[in-house]
């Protein structure tokens, strides 16, 4: 606490990403990384962009990167948002589509950022409990309200909820922003994009970070109609004119036009998961059905917190939120083959 | 206007950065952007770093840049804070250390984004007139204020404050935070770097967009007294955990480190600079001394406004701000020998 801090910085609980130790080498099944590399098309052209040009202000609309992913979705350029990550797409939304002393809901287990977007742009929220299960209790949304969000995939517990919910959510919802922030989708969910042009209060965000292997790039979008995105693009351009450098806009351009390899790589990580579950689920865990690059499990004996500690002896880092109602659960990232079967064999050694 | 906008979205008024046409090519002297590239070092080390490790993420406080930042500034690691262009530090720094209710206090002819952040986070401020010939009025920043913000050299007048002013500002204001935007200072003025271990309040913010030719990587940071860093880090942490990506953090060390091509760049566009006013003084314009890399200069007989208009239709891009006390002045970005001479010749027919 400093004398020179404004209320507002004094008042803040910061959000604190996975941890990223540097004392020895870890599997890293802690920050949902992509185990695979970016498309050998993104390092290319990433290294041929790295040249004089970089004296020079980039693109601060991003229009290549906006081009590239309206046709990609089916979609219009003036119904893209780009920006550094979809952590800085989400916070620039709260400030665009939410306001002070009017409740916004979100889910009560769910990324944890959202709370602190809230403290930090002081916009009151009332939390909605996830079911018993895990799963949205998609009813809990058609109340009044001041904005609606909530990941689908939900993160950290990996469920899913079907287009058919989401459109319950959005027509009871017509006067208010309904944000679907769609970080993990590409790993089994279906996407609510084509929603789009039938809802007008609909906003979904994406990343690059996960499913495209760039979470070094810093590269997140939103999805909506048009006069959502001149929202976006009013608070961006009050903080920030260009906030994805030349790099990053020109690899993201890459990375979108590479379908194959992402088809390639989100359909190995599929795999590897259902076969990790399906040992998991012989080892004796519960097991929620997940359609992320991740798994949210807990055993019936052995205690997750302790489960965490030991794989972290063994090098093996994996989340744990020490919070109500997840306190025995672990969120461990989907990494490759050679390494879930090192975490399966850790674990299996752990439990007995 | 859309009803989906939050009330503070609908109620500001978007920073406009210079325009950055593509219908041909331009003599570009309008973005303060450096006219040489950036250090072979930066590039070679981009490039040598776009590779695997993009699947993961950056380190989330920039240590590497910021020991390199604090080794080259003779300061320690937690006196630097790191981010995505000195603007996203500018706006992290009103909210970090300025408060709703309590005007700071900034020159009336300044950096246009300052009105701006104060508005998106809702600071009230109280404009401090220039003296007649653009040079800080220093005792008006002895009264009770909420804070102070001015850049040193100023931009767009490019006049430079002197050391001993900026400290009387700091010996009235110790209660309240000074932040020094210091994006032009390599160019010639003096940084108040020398006065962070002897002033708790000050905050100087630099940038690598202008001396260090990477208006495209998105860098800059600030210096200041460790609680003053933290501030801002719980800013940065509750509104995105990685605002720069790992080619930014990786390059940015590079130009940091290679000093020597740094200085013989800034020298170049010195001694441009002085030639060019020399000889813009013999064609009668009326010359603001700069310490910046552009010079702002007004013409007896021909308006501004014309001026600009018909350089543009020359393919020469200068910054035109119509606004009041400036609206006769042109801000002329610094570039190479060759491009600045076709500068003159264009304005030496303009003038006739």
């Amino acid at each position: 606490m400093s004398k020179y801090w404004s209320k507002l910085a004094a008042s803040l609980e910061p959000y604190v990403p996975g941890e990223q130790p540097k004392d020895r080498k870890y599997i890293k099944l802690n920050t949902n990384e992509n185990p695979y590399p970016p498309s050998a098309k993104v390092t290319e052209a990433i290294k041929a962009a790295a040249n004089d040009t970089l004296k020079l202000y980039p693109d601060p609309n991003g229009d290549e990167l906006k081009k590239t992913l309206a046709n990609y979705y089916g979609l219009k350029k003036e119904q893209v948002f780009v920006g550094n990550g979809s952590d800085e797409v989400l916070a620039f939304s709260f400030m665009a589509f939410f306001d002070p002393n009017n409740p916004i809901l979100f889910p009560d287990i769910t990324y944890s950022f959202y709370p602190v977007y809230a403290k930090v742009f002081k916009i009151d929220y009332e939390l909605v409990p996830l079911n018993e299960d895990f799963t949205l209790p998609v009813d809990k949304f058609f109340k009044d309200n001041g904005g609606v969000i909530f990941p689908n995939p939900n993160a950290p517990t990996s469920s899913f909820v079907a287009l058919e919910y989401i459109e319950k959510i959005l027509n009871h919802n017509k006067e208010k922003v309904v944000i679907i922030d769609e970080a993990y989708i590409d790993f089994g969910g279906e996407s609510a994009v084509s929603l789009i042009d039938k809802y007008p209060n609909l906003l979904v965000i994406q990343t690059l970070s996960k499913s495209r292997s760039l979470a070094g790039l810093r590269v997140g979008f939103a999805l909506g109609h048009e006069d959502l995105i001149k929202g976006l693009d009013r608070i961006k351009n009050s903080i920030n004119s260009y906030t994805l450098d030349r790099l990053a806009l020109i690899g993201a351009v890459e990375a979108i036009k590479d379908d194959e390899y992402f088809q390639d790589t989100r359909e190995r990580i599929i795999g590897t998961r259902e076969k990790v579950l399906s040992e998991l689920n012989k080892l004796g865990f519960k097991i929620i059905p997940s359609k992320t690059n991740f798994i949210f499990i807990s055993h019936p004996s052995v205690k997750a917190e302790d489960i965490f500690i030991r794989l972290k002896e063994e090098a093996i880092l994996v989340r744990y939120f020490k919070q109500p109602r997840i306190d025995n659960f672990l969120r461990v990232s989907i990494g490759n083959d050679e390494e879930m079967a090192v975490f399966i064999k850790a674990v299996s050694r752990i439990i007995i």
